[in-house]
């Protein structure tokens, strides 16, 4: 829990899943109004049970009050928003959005609401739902904002403020920025460590491999070095689906890159040239560090 | 620590590494007489102090009592073993290796002593050197041994019995199949992170991509996942290289299949064949526990 000031009250949160149900956890304890819309009549109960807000409700019109909504959805939802929401979005509340990736969502939203205000917090588990909110969430996590030339100035400060009293990281950048960025640490990784699992799986099978044991002998010989590299290509197939959908070009671009970089490792492997595979892996330890 | 039946004593370990330190800690505390060998008279004097084994000599005639030896040394020093230490190996004894490619070590060795077991205890931690030894390190691991047809039956069962002592899990396969599994589920994963590394770096120079913020914006945004991802391709450079250079062949197949699920998750995303992608990813998720 950090200090500093606090966001406009009251705040409401669209969708009470990871993102928006540990904002309701955290905003409530440093004493901010939250007020939720929920999908499901069932949601909306266990969201009541955990205390994800002071007031969780199926009706739209929850949010009439709201300074400062937050749109913690989905983001096909987010690109596709329901009417009924764009209706009860209060004209003078600043509204942000939680998706991974903003270049769709500034170009859907900016004409949708005055003061909206493209945002990504980049806090993670492998949880959903709205059993997964946790508090202290954000606690250190970039929180990425993506203004447009059309970015309200205060509403950005609004957000800004909202973040950094979640404990989050604050930065701006610019969209399309944002989005080759979380292609190259976020979205590729996904791909590449779920075609690990693939080839793994794959390669061992006794009609591509000829022996009926290498199956089971992959299983039973993985340990803690394969089950980190592969933690995010098993994660989630529709959020990981819905990321390569809204970020394609960026992230085939990254996996033309990628692809680039093994079939030149592959290449110093094919020349035996072990030398130059060697400095490779040592500028790779010493690259590590800057990303952590 | 696990109860079992004990080793023949004294055990005699050349290298005092990650793996040669830890079974001397390990089966010191069982009460089996450890002695060493070390190439260095640092090496020998730090060892003294971590008390890794009772007696640590630079001179290759401390093994000359052991029952069983094993041969803590990196692949390399493996196949291409000092004279000094093969004359002082006693004929009588079990000698088992650790190294974690088989087929070449099995080849090299079986004619060298008439009691060779080649054997592979896959633990590890980023730790190397004679700092790096830790009690209780083997505790679940696998332990594979690779007999080949020349290989003693007796002399065998000493080295389980060794591998149990200290807490891993015995497992025996044909050394090609061990080679072809460690390339799949962990010698490609090491090159596959490494390339994400390159990638992250190299595609977001300015020269790369025309942004001069995307090398910075990269780094500030990297979070767990990345981190995860990328942790064994950001390890000991050596000993990657030796990985692939002695399993060459296996490793080349295992980033040749790993290209081509590449390849087939690009056209998925060339065509936008969502609901294909969304297939691939489920069955990852579903793969992945059979592997932890």
């Amino acid at each position: 829990m950090t200090a500093g000031p606090l966001p406009a009250s009251p705040v409401g949160l669209v969708g009470l899943g990871l993102i928006g149900g540990s904002l309701g956890l955290d905003l409530q304890r440093r004493g901010v109004a939250v007020r939720a819309l929920v999908h499901r009549p069932q949601t909306a109960e266990r969201a009541r049970q955990r205390g994800l807000a002071q007031e969780v409700s199926t009706d739209p019109a929850v949010l009439a009050d709201c300074a400062l909504v937050v749109l913690a959805l989905p983001l096909d939802r987010l690109l596709e928003p329901d009417p009924a929401l764009l209706a009860a979005l209060p004209r003078q509340a600043v509204v942000t959005d939680v998706g991974s990736v903003k270049q769709p969502v500034l170009h859907r939203w900016e004409p949708l609401h005055p003061r909206f205000v493209a945002s990504h917090p980049m806090a993670g588990t492998a949880q959903a739902g709205v059993e997964a909110g946790q508090v202290d969430l954000f606690q250190g996590c970039p929180w990425v904002a993506t203004p447009g030339p059309g970015t309200d100035p205060e509403a950005l400060a609004a957000v800004q403020m909202l973040a950094e009293a979640v404990g989050a990281r604050w930065l701006c950048c610019e969209a399309g920025e944002h989005d080759r960025a979380v292609a190259l640490i976020s979205h590729l990784p996904v791909l590449a460590s779920a075609a690990l699992l693939q080839t793994a799986d794959r390669a061992s099978r006794p009609e591509a491999c000829g022996s009926p044991q290498l199956a089971a002998l992959v299983r039973a010989l993985a340990s803690s070095g394969f089950a980190d590299t592969t933690r995010v290509g098993g994660g989630n197939p529709a959020l990981g689906t819905l990321m390569a959908r809204c970020n394609r070009s960026s992230l085939q671009a990254a996996l033309g890159a990628y692809r680039g970089q093994l079939e030149q490792l592959e290449a110093l492997l094919e020349q035996a040239d072990w030398p130059a595979l060697e400095a490779e892996l040592e500028r790779c330890r010493q690259l590590r560090p800057a990303f952590l």
